[in-house]
């Protein structure tokens, strides 16, 4: 399990730069294909272009997200697994924008895993 | 999969009736003891107790909680399983307290399925 909290940590590293730099579709190309996303204030979003846009929309108020895995799990046959952390958002200026938490299915496509769904909310 | 969506169904059934009389023990017993319960507007709780408290404190605005299962899914060797759905909140009256949707991850304690994790947030 110590591997897969690896896994996860240096695919949400790459999740942490894309948004820092802007790289909405880059970002968007860390969740799979078929992705539900499951943000505060909407219904669930589905498919990679729905998490591109939600992103960018974000971005103006939120520079950066940090986020930090609490708990990883459940493999079937290396396939699907979950992970639940928290994460803080800051502003440009490095205050924060906010803090939360978050619950993600991982799914191993193609031999990378990939965030399948993403049910997030703030404290 | 389709015993695991009636499995989980089931104890959704469970879910809502307890909710609905407001025998918050009772429905914080579906959840595991060690469980984690992830609601929008607060850290992260753990336990069963928390689970009963934050029910009980619903409950005067919200009367009713309908669980609309959407997707299932089993993560490891039968033990733990996710859960991906809507719900629908409903006043006294029978008019709507809001929409919104989860993420479950369930775990499988004694032969018995428990909510281990339940992450959500309103549209």
């Amino acid at each position: 399990m110590a591997d897969l909290k690896a896994t996860i940590e240096a695919c949400n590293v790459k999740f942490m730069e894309r948004y820092s730099s802007g790289d909405m579709k880059g970002l968007s190309e860390l969740y799979t294909e078929d992705c539900q996303f499951m943000p505060p204030g909407s219904e669930t979003k589905t498919g990679r272009k729905a998490v591109e846009e939600a992103f960018g929309a974000m971005k103006p108020g939120v520079a950066k997200i940090t986020l930090n895995t609490e708990e990883v799990g459940g493999i079937s046959e290396g396939d699907v697994a979950f992970e639940r952390g928290n994460f803080t958002m800051s502003k440009e200026d490095g205050s924060s924008a906010g803090v939360g938490k978050y619950l993600v299915i991982w799914k191993n496509v193609g031999g990378v895993y990939h965030l399948h769904i993403d049910c997030f909310n703030t404290n």
